[in-house]
């Protein structure tokens, strides 16, 4: 499994993914799930990708050779945001069918993917491609976007994430939703890559690729664990506990 | 969907529960999912219900005709826990097994239970019974167990729960994780049902069924949610923002 997420505030976009793969309970592998694409002071792309990894490797390839091949549309050549999204959910389409086409095993091809970013001229978005290639855009009401396992670490998304917060309180959200996944479900893992991309820049902003034993990720684990105990003890007592303490 | 939990703690055990009950996105409704079965110093039970309504209904009625039966195996007869859960993991499997022998639709008769409880001469404990009638119980390292809709809840409990909590402290972590289930998912719904088993009592503890707007249930919500803020901005700063507040 996987899990990833994008965050849009009004400052920018956070995206946030483990790199944990496995198939079955048996192979399981490390691959970063964070793909950028940037023309610097033009666009900048970030594409997040869960499901089969076979299907995966193979879209960000040809989105990779497209960009090499001058006549064929690309992310330096899609005239917005909405078409590019359209466009990974076309060739995500297409790479299914025909992985489809050779199955003997009824294998699931699917993969499900998290593009955001901006191109010169218009707003910073993100966008949620299926499997089907069809995709939806986030809302001021519903700032974020989740793929993979997402159950987990939706409740502190939901509480807390608005287009106000500023990007490092969004990507401190971030890192909290997917720490939280991390500790209910073997199957996300670390590294956690995290990219923050400030509106209107267009280039790659601040990078972090985090593993269990880095200080900093502990610190956030740690001080979050902390921070939920205080928060359950300062709640109100029951009536029948008369203002004792727990 | 449904979601139930129970904890148990040195203290005794909690039990929480929602009511809402959906057959597809049209049929919605709200039925107690949480029963009890009380001897009074002798033994008690409290029973949650997950999934086919039909199958848990009918397992209820039949645990509760089993009660009135003299000659029969029942709740009163069974000589421990165990044996209680063994007893329900049957009953549940063989009410699904008559109505999937007049199915014509594919239906789903699945039902999951968690039975909870304390027999005179033994420990309080709690089981998960499966659609299929077998059974497990908790453990010191893992004292809490779910039913449904599960996800959403288990990071909070993951991070706090252990024995040594007080019992209103556990009440009270088992609101949260259900608050944060009904935010993110509309299929689990209030009134939320909440029951305190006190080791070695025998009896009923203490119960609440709470609304929507029921004072203290919206004073837990909105004091989780002001925690959780408060948690937020004190993790610490990414290296870049040197200590910059967020």
């Amino acid at each position: 499994m996987t899990y990833c997420l994008a965050i849009h505030v009004e400052a920018g976009l956070v995206f946030c993914s483990d790199s944990r793969t496995n198939a079955g309970t048996d192979h399981v592998n490390t691959y970063s799930k964070m793909h950028e694409f940037v023309l610097p002071g033009q666009r900048f792309f970030s594409l997040l990708s869960s499901g089969n990894l076979a299907t995966t490797q193979v879209v960000v390839q040809r989105l990779r050779q497209d960009l090499e091949t001058p006549s064929a549309q690309s992310l330096w050549t899609v005239p917005s945001l909405a078409a590019a999204a359209d466009y990974v959910g076309w060739l995500s389409a297409d790479v299914q069918r025909v992985q489809a086409g050779r199955d003997t095993a009824n294998t699931v091809f699917e993969a499900s993917f998290i593009l955001g970013g901006q191109i010169a001229g218009e707003s910073p978005g993100i966008y949620l491609i299926y499997p089907q290639g069809n995709y939806i855009h986030e809302s001021a009401d519903h700032p974020f976007l989740q793929i993979g396992e997402s159950k987990y670490g939706k409740p502190i998304l939901d509480r807390v994430v608005q287009p106000s917060l500023s990007l490092e309180a969004a990507a401190r959200c971030a890192l909290v939703s997917m720490n939280s996944t991390i500790r209910s479900n073997l199957t996300v893992g670390p590294p956690i890559e995290l990219g923050i991309y400030r509106a209107d820049s267009l280039q790659r902003g601040e990078c972090l690729s985090l593993h269990d034993d880095d200080p900093f990720y502990k610190a956030i684990a740690d001080g979050w664990s902390a921070g939920l105990a205080r928060a359950l003890e300062e709640l109100p007592r029951f009536p029948w506990e008369g203002g004792a303490s727990s």
